[in-house]
This record gives structure tokens, C-alpha cells and sequence, in this order.
């Protein structure tokens, strides 16, 4: 659960952070910006900034803005009905992203996961996203990622989205966040 | 077809518009850029600088740079196998774009047809995008569109791009450019 006014301070960052990254955008679209804490009530540490521009039953595309540090947590696209799981392409815009996929775990990884959720982080394998560098996804992957110390900016283009649909790790997480 | 000079002129002008709208690309992206004439070898009134940042089975995104008046000639993506033609949103990102799709005429287009190519111009239903503004447009429905006095770069987020089954209405055009 987020404050109304913690809603629009974080909403005002994203702006902040896609004009710094050269993004324009609508009066209409500042007004439907997502922001997302996973239920969790700490946002700063784990959240996210969504802007979708386009989600149809076939694409999607998303600017994504996170806070320094700040975490989308473990998660993964599983197959709805009778269509493979959302297919994505991470594209680091601005800031640096660590993006953990399954894989050789990193040695010494950039992210951290906070200290009491530990066991909800299980894939440690990093990818380092600069900007204009990007990752693909496929579908049903488990992934999270994490900005670095100046937050980041990062595009999604996908599939179909369908928030509703990830399957989180961290069992205490729902994807709709609660603003009262 | 395009000389090798002409190519790089193009390539070199696409990524200063591309870093002027903010857009960061990597050194191997800068050399990937596609330069597209249409087959027309008449590249600053009709043609595309395309950089494609991924394209798989299921989904496409790319940068679109257009010099200043500069036409992506019309055409449609038709129904390919048993999948349906491609899906796509233009993102207007720097610059302006006159796209033109099929409903009412515009009184006072503000794009322009090559008096020559006039015939192959037919749908005439403006939509005037600026910076921050799209438009989705659904699978086999013709288009041509064309930037503004100070050319534009426009991300399209789509399905599958299959440019070879691309139909044009002007049939002097060839979607895959000859380097020479």
C-alpha cells in the first residue's frame, strides 16, 4: 500500500527521470503513470515507475523508471491459456540496470536483495544493462533486476502484457498496488 | 539503389538525429543501421533510416529516422501463413510525422506526394503526431507517412516485422535496398 502522496512524489521522479532521459511525453500519459510497490509498503527499496505506451492482445511497449537502488522483484511469465508466457526485451535508457537471470551466479553481484527477503531472490546470474544496451527475455523466465546507485530508465518491448498473470517468488507480493 | 557514400551520409545522419532525440545506441548498433531507398534511388525525398532493436517471432521494435520532408512510401502488411499482418504504434520522438491511413480526406494535407509517384499516395485521412503522441495501426491497412520540415525519429513498436512481405502500392518499389 502506497499514500496518495507518496503516489504522486514517485510519480513526479518518473516524470523527472524520463525528462532527463530525453523522453517525451503527454500531459494524458503523466496522468496514467503506474507506480508499483508489489504490495509490499516499501516502495524506495522495491518498486517500480510504469508508463505503458501501447498493450495490445499481440505488443507492448512500457518505459520502466527506477529510484537508485530500487528492485523489481524475482518474478516470471508463465503461459495464459493456450499462449506462450510475455516475451521481453529490456533496453537500458538511462542510469544502469543489473538485471539477475538464471545462470552461473555472479561472483561478487551488484544488486542486493534486502537483507529479510533474501530467500525470494534464488537467480544471481547478472547481466549489466548501460544505456543503450538490452536483454531479451523468453518467456517463463525467472528474473528480477535492479537500478544502480543513479536509478535508470530502462524500455520494455513485449508481448502481450499481463501483469495479473506473473508469478511472483516472494510469496507476500501482489502485483496491484493499493493506494489509499 | 544507393551508392556506399550515400549510405554512410544517410547512416551518419540517423545517428545524430537519433543523439539529438537522446537516444543512446552502442557502436555495434551504429553499424547495423539500415538505410532503406525503396528501390527508388531517390533516398532524401522517399526512403528510411531504420534501426531495428529486436525482432522475433512474436514481437519488433525499432527507430525510424526521417530526413526533413522525407516519405516512407505507402503500403500495407497483408495476412502472412496463417498469422495476421503486423501490428504497429508509431511513437513520435523528436521532430514531427504526417501519417496518413484510410477515412476522410484531409483538406490541407500536410504532407506531400512526389508529383511523379502522385497515383501511389492513396489514402489521405491525416494524423498529425508530435513529440510524445502515437498512433496504433491494425494489420493490412494501408499507410504511407512523411516527417515535417525538420525531420523526425518515431519508435514503432510492433509484431513480427517481416519487411519482404510488405505490399506497396507504387509498384516501382523494391523493400530491399541495393548498396552499390
Amino acid at each position: 500500500m502506497i499514500t496518495k502522496s507518496q503516489y504522486e512524489k514517485a510519480r513526479r521522479e518518473m516524470l523527472r527521470g524520463l525528462k532527463r532521459a530525453g523522453i517525451v511525453t503527454t500531459a494524458k500519459e503523466a496522468g496514467r503513470i503506474e507506480v508499483a510497490d508489489f504490495g509490499l509498503s516499501r516502495f524506495a527499496e522495491i518498486g517500480l515507475g510504469v508508463l505503458t505506451y501501447v498493450n495490445t492482445k499481440r505488443c507492448c511497449a512500457k518505459e520502466l523508471a527506477l529510484l537508485p537502488w530500487q528492485i523489481c522483484p524475482e518474478h516470471r511469465h508463465p503461459k495464459v491459456g493456450g499462449e506462450p508466457g510475455k516475451e521481453e526485451t529490456f533496453r537500458c535508457r538511462q542510469g544502469v540496470v543489473f538485471l539477475y537471470v538464471p545462470g552461473p551466479k555472479a561472483r561478487r553481484p551488484h544488486g542486493r536483495a534486502p537483507a529479510d527477503r533474501k530467500p525470494f531472490f534464488t537467480v544471481w546470474h547478472e547481466v549489466v544493462l548501460k544505456p543503450g544496451e538490452q536483454y531479451t527475455l523468453q518467456p517463463n523466465t525467472l528474473h528480477w533486476f535492479q537500478a544502480g546507485s543513479r536509478g535508470a530508465i530502462v524500455s520494455e518491448f513485449s508481448t502481450r502484457s499481463r501483469d495479473e498473470a506473473d508469478i511472483f517468488t516472494d510469496p507476500d507480493i501482489a502485483r496491484c498496488t493499493k493506494i489509499r
